[in-house]
């Protein structure tokens, strides 16, 4: 939940003048997306999302997502898409920040998820993965394996405030998941942030993803690893194989995995809670006090990275 | 800023079950309003608010406040009006927390003040205390005289930490105040709260006002000693005279005020100033660390009270 930059009347009628979206009938700061500032802007013309990019994203970054945004839009992806000014540029600058207007999406994120939605993400998930494959750019995922290690040393010293041996646990995680990460597997593009308040659904549909400011070309599986956990489990805690189950059923109805992803799956999961457990750690340590924004438990995937453990094989995620 | 309280999809339909207001389209958490929990709701039917009330507002008041509005709304003020459900009750419960639906109101408030926006703010101000004469309910200002001492005593042991000497300083404005304050002027019901936030403007009308929940039953004159102070300082310092001559000159073109209430315009500036040092006071003292919500600085009101110290007259206002 954040507005970070406060836009001036002026700064934005002079934004503005640059797109042809007729008079401004209303703007107001949105209380989601904790990376950037986000205003919904109402015009004569429509509603739209102001994004303003703050210190997290790269600007060297935003071509990739906004251009995606747009490719996976022409490809039938329900999205949100950049709109171009007078002078063709989507991506430009206000109040010092790079900034783009992007179309509003209708729909409500499920603050409960139910299985019906798993199933519409692995299917909706799965046609996305199918779109990027016609993107042109290229983004390595600097939260991939060869990125934890770094953040964990960050984390380190002051890990066990969080949990008493949580250091070592972690350390002796990383040291596994290096040695045996998995090399070559379908790759292209993911969205590397799929959790529920990406996704919205209306009247029993999916009617679109937003916030790609992850996005990044790595393993297809990996994606679902991430949702695997961001959608799968209840009270943060149990695992719902039939969830799951959903999920990947519907997702390999589109695009059929093969025996490497699945039975790369269990370590990929692991894989992924560890990555949101050290970002979310780092943030518990560093968050300043008096912070806009309440920082996430680390706990939480902490007991899921200890399920993925556990697991000895894809059937613990409801596959045969 | 501030969503304090996540609405469930199922708290969230069984609550609009309750209203005529077609099927929700989109849902999201606004990043404005301090006190309460503000989302926007789009339905089939349009656009709305839905606020919770928070800790902050007593529920014995909200009836004031609802009420408040919907007389305003009647007498042609341009003001949210809280939706009344098929059981013709505007405020119910969700989440636990006191709720009510109100319309949207299109326009933006200005985050740059100019001269004009004070001249219209003089102007519907005047409007809205003709239009809450025939308001039957009333509410006292607990934010008002009476209200300072405990608040200032709640805050005096640590108030010499935001500047050395602040505590006495206040003592001793607080003791004169309490000696000086006017007991008779024209009185009724009275904003309280009319910050450049919670009054938007669209194509060079005052479109319409926010957020009556300080509303109460006080003296005209002390909305006007408010307003002095949120809109006619430059750089929370300099007292701008040509506002304040504007926003005076077009307020007492629609209620013409008395001698009286002229001359205790700079001690109700001074009152004024003080009701939001302390208040800015004890948030500063008080706020959690991590709070989502960061506090206001009450040292732009300390300036604000020390210029209104040196005030002889309503001349230093702008009136003859």
């Amino acid at each position: 939940m954040a507005v970070y930059t406060e836009v001036s009347d002026h700064d934005l009628r002079a934004f503005l003048d640059q797109y042809e979206l007729g008079e401004v009938t209303s703007f107001k700061g949105i209380a989601e997306g904790v990376e950037n500032s986000n205003y919904l802007l109402r015009t004569t013309e429509g509603s739209f999302i102001l994004t303003l990019y703050e210190k997290r994203v790269r600007r060297a970054d935003l071509p990739y997502f906004l251009g995606l945004m747009e490719h996976l839009a022409e490809q039938g992806i329900s999205c949100p898409v950049p709109l171009r000014g007078r002078d063709g540029e989507a991506l430009r600058e206000i109040c010092g920040r790079p900034a783009a207007v992007i179309t509003f999406l209708d729909g409500l994120w499920p603050r409960r998820v139910l299985p019906e939605h798993c199933r519409l993400l692995g299917e909706a998930m799965a046609r996305m993965h199918l779109a990027g494959s016609s993107f042109a750019l290229r983004r390595e995922n600097d939260l991939s394996m060869r990125g934890w290690r770094p953040l964990f040393e960050s984390c380190a010293a002051r890990a066990d405030e969080v949990k008493p041996g949580l250091a070592e646990a972690l350390e002796q995680e990383l040291s596994i998941l290096e040695k045996a990460w998995p090399e070559r597997l379908p790759e292209g593009v993911i969205h590397a942030d799929l959790f529920p308040d990406n996704v919205f659904f209306l009247g029993g549909r999916l009617s679109g993803i937003i916030d790609f400011y992850f996005a990044c070309n790595d393993f297809f599986a990996y994606d679902l690893a991430i949702c695997l956990n961001a959608w799968c489990f209840e009270n943060e805690i149990t695992f719902n194989v039939t969830k799951a189950r959903l999920l990947l059923n519907a997702y390999r109805k589109v695009r059929p995995f093969s025996d490497n992803e699945l039975e790369a799956l269990p370590l990929l999961a692991r894989g992924s809670a560890l990555r949101f457990l050290l970002t979310r750690l780092y943030d518990w340590l560093h968050h300043p006090p008096g912070a806009f924004v309440e920082p996430k438990n680390p706990m939480e995937y902490w007991h899921k990275l200890r399920f993925h453990q556990e697991v000895r094989g894809p059937g613990a995620y409801g596959l045969d």
